[in-house]
């Protein structure tokens, strides 16, 4: 068994350099960095300016298998394999999404990669980070404010409380606020109204803040968004309401990227994290555009599985950012595989090659998909000490007889050291040849169509069905000319069908979508095919009742 | 009249130092410095260790009369006399509550004094500022979820759901959130139950954060909050549901007072913000003790008039900091004078020594109280264009008749050049002399007792009268052990009485207290004298309406 301690114990115990020693040996300049305290910063969008010209840097995009409980250490590869390319003579920058406060309080704790592959300061990254979350929920809920003002004073743009969508959020784990009804109380409280809080990674802002390109395009699109309709039907922009400057203004710091530090003192760009299922669950494009500027490589991560995560980074943070990335690295355990192959959870530590073998589709099917987008696909074996040397030969020999590149990696124990064999292969795949990457659908094609280019080409599926709910909103949405978008699947992230239990590679099922939204403002048609939890409530024993501070400002139970 | 320009144009016009370089020249050691941009940062708790045994600055509290529609100018004041008490040859810091970003974007846009007395960056001030507002809200509605997470998951505690007192807040004017019905839907969503949001400054946790005398007297105050009663009608304390140790840690960094400058580069410490009615109105402990050994003198003030602000800054937060103020400025308009006089808003810009006459009664009365605290009063008129010179010598006769310290202030226009004769005055007051500081009332005595004194002492009244249910309340308070508090009066700020069309200095009136709360943490109880608005709304055409944001960054409309 592993002797790495725990996390927490490894970040407390980091050698940080003061982040402005980092930027410095990056080419930021004193002027563009702005300190929160001496280990975290925000970076200014000037920077852009004075580096527009430069060449821009290997985009590395890690996405993993579908998911199990067994883990498969997408963020600790992503993190490990930046510190692993600056050891072999490579500068590479890695960025990743923001952790939401929410679930640190419910089961998940902090998170922030593992063992000797994480970002750090992971208390401040974890708590509060640099406050962009809070000006995520701010902005929502002026609008939020603002609507129900509009209403009380008049209701000039006609608005029906009946269909407003716009809901409020919170950063917080809180069941009860699923279902509300507000306004309650005498005239003076307002109109009574049924509404919901989300928790503030579902709200479309963040959505917004992830896919702007710049200030005022983050401004235009909060103007954009849809916050419901009217009595006769007619959709109402946030603009309407005259408060998205307002809130663009809240985003007067939150709009920077925040870079911090790995525990081998590699830059880290944090920002921005939308869900994964009801938006695109990558870090912002402002984020990914300076990392590009910074180094000779971007190592960055996308939520959930390559199903998922891949599939919305290519088809829609790279449609609106202008990326085109070099390659895709795709994280698999030999334990998740063997659940994929039918192994239950408690059974995972004894040797199993057949359920192995069985489960290997899964990964076979994502490296497929990965090579649709035109794109090389390189297989992480994120290594756990209960793999055997069976095990590990005939991953790798599956591996290679379906002409798949496969590379073992130790980040988690080793931290980069554990992943420059990973680093090597990646580097002579993607030097010197330019892939030629395509996206599965052209955002112009009808809703359906989109959606079945997913199901058929991604998911392999036979296609999708909509149920009668979601005809009638696309029909709507072509009739008001809100449907060319790209469009976004909010799936289980479990399975490559919308059925959680189906694990491996499934074939011969439909996908139903059983709801269609627009989220105007990101830039995205949001597919439903099942309800989809916007909040998240707290365990029997939430991870909060065990965290605690002491005198010196010691944070325990974070972890 | 006056050739100023708007407070936004000279706040932006300001010429800041790197706030670094002006904690350096006031002791403060680069590594207690933790820099958020470069013009604002907070101070590491490490420095009290450091500057234990330098001898405390003087104390000074500025507050005001009854505050009108005309205005007083406090805030104004206090950074004026810091920035004067500087150019007479006394180090001077300046501490003030940290603005609230609800108000920001209702009727009243940003805050930080006014005209060239004002503290800088203001835009950052007003707009998130370093987070702590967001920490106060966090740690707000993590105690909420925690409570109805605690019934949801088999309710141990046996909370009554109807006597739960703890309410969810947000930082926004947001009147549909004063009256909610939660937790409707399936069982998922948790049992329904009446509810309510408070604007976020309204939180006892705000109160905590304020009068918390460190890391652990935070922790243990949160741990001590009542949130509401079991079905046999015991209070069920915040420790009881075990998350006043994780909510501790959300104010890692919140709990440090933050430094900012004013437009002279005098320091100003901004910490914490609580309600004045429902709370003590003034900023952190912390900062306050930070201040006092800084350098020689520190200027604070409190919230609203004297007859609440002063009161409670002198009754509760001397108490629990162990303060003991050296002097307090009285501020007063003689157009706000004139309206106490009976003038209405209108008729405020020709000159009415009559009414001038009349109105003084509600500065005389002030000062007769800060007296009674053993305390020496320097009255300070904030100058107005439209104040003629018959108007001038009158009230500096009726103060000198009075044998009341006055003078004349200009900080407004001037800056702290405009308040040079205020601070050479207010030096000469002091130095010398140290005043015999005294409560109103022992902690000890009972509820009404406590409330009679400030009523008969302070207000000018004849009595309090208790109400029905506030009787019963007592009297629960009194069996729980709970009543050996300080009170926390919350009134009318406009009137010395409980009515808020009593102008001047009414007399022969009864305070009627409606109801009797205690917030046990923050370590008071609350007396309320009739409804109070916990939850501002939004006028017709919010403040948030004219804000805006350019691509290059610059704010308009925030002021």
């Amino acid at each position: 068994m592993s002797k790495v301690p725990s996390d927490i114990e490894i970040a407390q115990g980091a050698k940080m350099l003061p982040i402005a020693d980092i930027a410095k040996d990056w080419d930021i300049l004193d002027d563009e960095l702005e300190l929160y305290g001496k280990y975290k910063a925000k970076i200014s969008l000037d920077i852009f300016k004075r580096l527009e010209n430069k060449e821009n840097a290997k985009l590395v995009l890690v996405t993993a298998i579908n998911p199990t409980p067994a883990g498969e250490g997408k963020s600790t590869t992503t993190v490990g394999l930046g510190q692993a390319l600056n050891k072999v003579g490579k500068k590479a920058v890695i960025a990743l999404r923001e952790p939401s406060l929410g679930p640190v309080f419910g089961v998940k704790g902090g998170a922030a990669g593992g063992g000797y592959s994480q970002v750090v300061p992971m208390e401040d990254i974890n708590l509060h980070f640099t406050g962009d979350m809070h000006a995520i929920t701010t902005a929502n809920n002026l609008l939020s404010a603002a609507i129900d003002n509009h209403i009380q004073q008049g209701n000039e743009l006609n608005i029906d409380a009946r269909q407003i969508t716009w809901k409020r959020v919170l950063d917080m784990n809180d069941r009860n606020l699923r279902s509300v009804v507000v306004g309650l109380g005498p005239k003076g409280n307002g109109f009574v109204r049924e509404d919901g809080f989300m928790i503030t990674v579902a709200s479309e802002v963040m959505a917004v803040l992830c896919l702007a390109t710049d200030l005022m395009d983050l401004k235009r699109r909060f103007g954009e968004m849809v916050i419901g309709y009217n009595y006769e039907g007619a959709p109402v922009y946030a603009k309407e309401l005259g408060v998205h400057g307002a809130m663009a203004m809240l985003f007067k710091d939150a709009i920077k990227p925040n870079i911090v530090q790995t525990l081998e003192n590699t830059p880290a760009l944090i920002h921005g994290g939308p869900f994964a299922n009801i938006a695109h669950g990558c870090n912002s494009i402002m984020a990914t555009k300076l990392g590009l500027k910074l180094g000779d490589y971007l190592v960055t991560e996308a939520g959930f599985g390559a199903d998922l995560g891949a599939e919305k980074f290519l088809n829609i943070k790279c449609r609106y950012g202008g990326f085109s990335p070099d390659a895709v690295v795709i994280v698999a355990t030999i334990r998740a595989l063997k659940m994929h192959g039918g192994v239950n959870k408690k059974e995972l530590s004894g040797e199993n090659v057949e359920a192995l073998d069985k489960g290997f589709a899964n990964l076979e099917k994502q490296v497929e998909n990965i090579r649709k987008f035109g794109l090389p696909a390189l297989v992480a074996i994120n290594k756990f000490a209960t793999d055997t040397q069976a095990e590990i030969d005939l991953l790798i020999k599956k591996c290679e007889d379906a002409g798949v590149d496969v590379v073992l990696n130790e980040c988690w124990e080793k931290g980069g050291e554990g992943g420059i064999e990973m680093a090597e292969k990646l580097v002579s795949m993607i030097e010197g040849e330019t892939p030629d990457f395509k996206f599965i659908y052209d955002e112009k094609q009808p809703i359906e169509e989109k959606v079945n280019a997913i199901v058929t080409e991604i998911y392999g599926g036979r296609g999708a069905v909509f149920s009668g709910k979601a005809k009638k909103q696309i029909k709507k949405l072509e009739e008001l000319g809100l449907d060319k978008l790209p469009v976004c699947m909010a799936k289980t992230q479990y399975s490559l069908s919308d059925n959680q239990n189906l694990l491996g590679a499934p074939k011969d099922f439909d996908i139903t979508v059983q709801e269609v939204r627009v989220s105007n403002g990101a830039g995205f048609i949001v597919c439903l095919t099942g309800n989809i939890m916007v909040m998240p409530g707290l365990p029997k024993v939430p991870s909060a009742n065990r965290m605690d501070i002491d005198e010196d400002g010691n944070i325990s139970g974070l972890f």
